[in-house]
């Protein structure tokens, strides 16, 4: 029962599309992800995913819109929505979404970490 | 499916001690509050509570320690622990927290609203 700085996390790793968790609670996990380019169009079956831009840009594509996120402004992406994350140079974003989340939801990619494989900072 | 801006939020109302819910995902809450000064001593029996400050500086106050929060930093306050978050000067807050979440927790009190009061912005 520590605080946490999100951002002191963020420096401590460097790999991009690599969601650490950094809190927990009520089965919910907080992870932060550092973004750069363009991710990969997924959707999540049960999820809801909140994310909150921490720095830089990042549009959020949707398949009938783009929302475009500056550092402190946050989106709810609701569960089955099709979404493709993509940062315009660095980007550090924060994540509210449950602990069952999977990275690339209902898709297999060689970007997929199951939930249980993700690494606690 | 708007993205949210909790700062702008904030700007819109001034009463300290008075969440309002901002985004909503998995049965749990987004919500903002100004705070300033001391608020009161209570816990959730069963929701656990995270405290991200936007402005300010927080001490949560447990009851065998305080933790001080600077902007940008985060705290889970786990479901059953008393804590009495203090404000000093004005602050301004992100909680993230389940629904069912009564401001004043267990405890009675005239800043009490219940969970479905709550105003949305």
């Amino acid at each position: 029962m520590d605080k946490v700085d999100p951002l002191a996390k963020l420096a401590s790793f460097q790999e991009t599309w690599t969601p650490k968790i950094i809190a927990e609670l009520n089965g919910q996990q907080v992870k932060v992800a550092h973004m750069e380019g363009p991710y990969i169009w997924h959707s999540h079956a049960e999820e809801d995913e909140l994310f909150y831009l921490l720095s830089g840009k990042l549009d959020m594509e949707l398949r009938d819109r783009t929302v475009e996120l500056s550092p402190g402004e946050l989106l709810v992406v609701p569960r089955g929505v099709e979404h493709r994350p993509v940062a315009h140079g660095p980007a550090q974003c924060l994540m509210f979404e449950p602990a069952t989340t999977r990275n690339t939801g209902e898709l297999e990619s060689d970007r997929t970490i199951e939930p249980g494989d993700l690494e606690r900072i």
